[in-house]
């Protein structure tokens, strides 16, 4: 209470939340698998304010959870053991476009549709796209590394970073967001904060680089027999195709899914099977002659659309993007975003199936991803939220096929367990020892990525 | 002694040097201006080795410097303190290219160039090139995050780093080489070290990224009567060009040096002044339509020379890479490898000779760079290597401008005390502490990067 009085004071009493209708949208999470007891939501509308707030909560080693748009999908955002919610969503300015140096300066709570948008009034583009565009924001998308669909073009959230500012545990302000494209004067911590989720920093604004927009696109939707041939031409294209931004896949089941949810055709309208990638390629010119060789090129390829205008590409994207939505209409999934290498992809998605099944006969498996890259997006319905034996299962399995139990999403608390799975204990080592560098008090999003240490 | 005779126990006798002829060439850095005293070189034949010799090294407090092609710039890798130096060169395999993934691991002692090499032979590239590829190491790039030629398409040396295998101070080795294009399991160390200039860990092997090559490139060289407008065409070409690989710029007077020097003929006979670009765009099909296109678009161009086979493309980048060579021809240059913002960029190339010449009237000026990044390599012959004033004052007036006192070379121990120009005092205070974290002894080139703390 004494926390809450000095709280208010910062940011003021319209933006100190309590009761729990107020605080319900921040204590559970977009899937809702996830949700916290109740607590205290403070939203600040500055830099200054927010480090107050991490002051006073330092002081009293009140816990915090950091929040920008709450579309994460590991539980790393929400206050599960009661933490003190920090929502970033009223510091949203962007600042004006350096349309010289093709960079921007945007706060945390900026979603990426703004970012993007802004970027294209200025004749630039920002390299980072995906589904929630209308509600992740920067600071989100940073503090977990998000991926999306043009990682294979433009890399992931790190690669767009040139500079941050930061709240430390302390309260303390670090501040660097020069208007430069290289620049090697020390660590490098946006990249260190890039993806630590929340628990070394709160992130409040960024420096982020901008790509030259690519003026012309198009897309195919393939359809193979099997998922070998599907996973072979995600890696061939990615090396024979320079042009090449996007190679998406998902299965029969989930594009039946979204084509029932949303009422859509489907775009083979006598196909019951298959693997499909979405391919889109970008450049100066029109790059369909290219992906049309290309996809010549391919082995097994049942069926063949192809996108030149902006409308159809929506269209095929939509078989995709929908996927998300559509799996939470059938109910709150458990998402196991995994990545293995490209060589063993097919090997996971044939096993995975047979390994949820063996232990939840019932349950659903839903599989879609960034097939060049080798990330798939298991999401599994019809399980118990606090049930995590078909999640263990599946990680084994991956980290058995050499691959990671985050490609994107993080850790969050919603795999902090598995962690061992994913790094040696001399990582994990060097993992704590940062941590203790930072927050050496461990206010910051305490339960989130670190498993808790055996005493 | 003791040391010594432990040292030899680890690596063999052969690989433990100390004579001071033998040890030259590892104590002094390639301009000449770095030389340190007498000391051992130790080189390890394997990770376990390399952890081993720094295990015996922590034991007795004994500083080592890492060091991998000894081909950086700002005296980071040569023992000016009579540190050991740990040369890396004798770990230099590269395993097979995983084609299929796009991605090859390599020991922190490999050559670019061989690198590049492996990568080309399975159908890819390396992402990172630059003039000093066939000395300059996987290691000592991603310890100084090197930039180079292909910044501008493929980013700097830490967007290639998917893993990392390194040797922290107490002689654990960390090892994360996943075969994996995305994996957010946890802090990501392999972007921490990178840059970090062996102060906190030292990398004995890396996983990299390779990018699809480009089959088609064209090349144009530029020239302009003024540096604004060459300044100007370039951030114009990197939004309007989507196959825009390189942006290079020079002066007239170190385009006539490397004619003089290497016995060229003049790109444009008639020319006796103006700033050059050289324009490199790659792509599936031949760009050279829209990089001609793009380039009558342009303003105050005065001539072009168009290279569209490979032979008149390599002629062209000569005068551009020649310019490092041609300038240690005329003596051992204080290299003040800077950034600016690019709208920055004329002003600074306008200013920097008066700066120079104030202090030091017969001093000689070279400036050429990376033209579309703002990063200008500013060296300065005809100083003695002692004597630091014209660089405090050039890097004053780089602070000045919003720019960075390290563009791509690091800080090393040539910059460390301009370092609070480029860091506020928080930023500094984080730095330490990621220090203490990683090294708590001190025993990792500890002259380096950071200042000396005040007592």
């Amino acid at each position: 209470v004494n926390d809450r009085a000095r709280l208010t004071e910062i940011v003021g009493p319209a933006n100190v939340l309590a009761d729990d209708d107020m605080t319900a949208g921040y204590r559970q999470d977009w899937t809702g698998r996830f949700l916290g007891p109740s607590t205290v939501v403070v939203r600040p509308g500055t830099t200054d304010e927010a480090a107050a707030v991490i002051k006073a909560c330092a002081e009293t080693s009140t816990p915090v959870v950091p929040q920008g748009g709450n579309t994460g999908l590991v539980g790393g955002s929400v206050p599960l053991s009661g933490e003190v919610v920090l929502s970033l969503t009223r510091l949203n300015r962007i600042e004006p476009v350096d349309a010289a140096g093709g960079q921007v300066t945007a706060d945390a709570g900026a979603a990426i549709a703004a970012v993007q948008h802004a970027a294209a009034q200025a004749g630039w583009a920002y390299g980072v796209d995906l589904a929630s565009r209308d509600s992740a924001t920067v600071g989100g998308t940073i503090a977990t590394n998000a991926g999306g669909l043009r990682v294979l073009r433009y890399g992931d959230t790190r690669a767009q970073l040139v500079g941050i500012e930061a709240v430390l545990a302390n309260g303390d302000i670090v501040t660097s967001l020069p208007a430069l494209f290289r620049n090697n004067t020390g660590y490098h911590l946006p990249s260190l904060l890039c993806g630590s989720e929340g628990t070394l920093a709160v992130i409040t604004k960024a420096r982020l680089r901008l790509v030259p927009p690519a003026p012309h696109k198009s897309a195919a939707l393939l359809r193979f027999a099997t998922t070998d041939d599907a996973a072979a031409a995600a890696g061939q294209l990615r090396r024979g195709l320079a042009s090449l931004a996007a190679v998406e896949f998902f299965l029969q089941a989930g594009l039946d899914l979204v084509c029932e949810t949303f009422a859509l055709a489907h775009p083979f309208a006598a196909a019951t099977e298959g693997a499909y990638l979405l391919v889109e390629a970008a450049s100066d010119r029109d790059p369909i002659e290219h992906l049309a060789a290309a996809v010549n090129a391919l082995d097994g390829v049942a069926d063949v659309a192809v996108a030149t205008d902006s409308h159809t590409r929506a269209a095929l994207w939509r078989y995709r993007e929908l996927h998300t939505e559509s799996i939470n209409h059938v109910g709150p999934p458990h998402k196991l975003d995994v990545a293995v290498p490209v060589a063993a992809l097919a090997e996971l998605v044939a096993r995975v199936p047979g390994v949820v099944h063996a232990i939840a006969p019932t349950a659903k498996t839903w599989l879609f991803g960034h097939a060049a890259d080798g990330n798939v997006h298991i999401n599994v319905t019809g399980l118990d939220p606090d049930d995590d034996r078909v999640d263990d299962a599946v990680f084994r399995l991956v980290a058995d096929l050499g691959g990671s139990i985050s490609a994107e999403h993080g850790i969050g608390t919603a795999k902090r367990r598995w962690l061992p799975l994913a790094r040696t204990p001399a990582e994990i080592a060097a993992f704590r020892a940062l941590k203790r560098a930072f927050d050496p008090a461990g206010i910051l999003n305490p339960h989130v990525l670190l498993p808790d240490e055996r005493r």
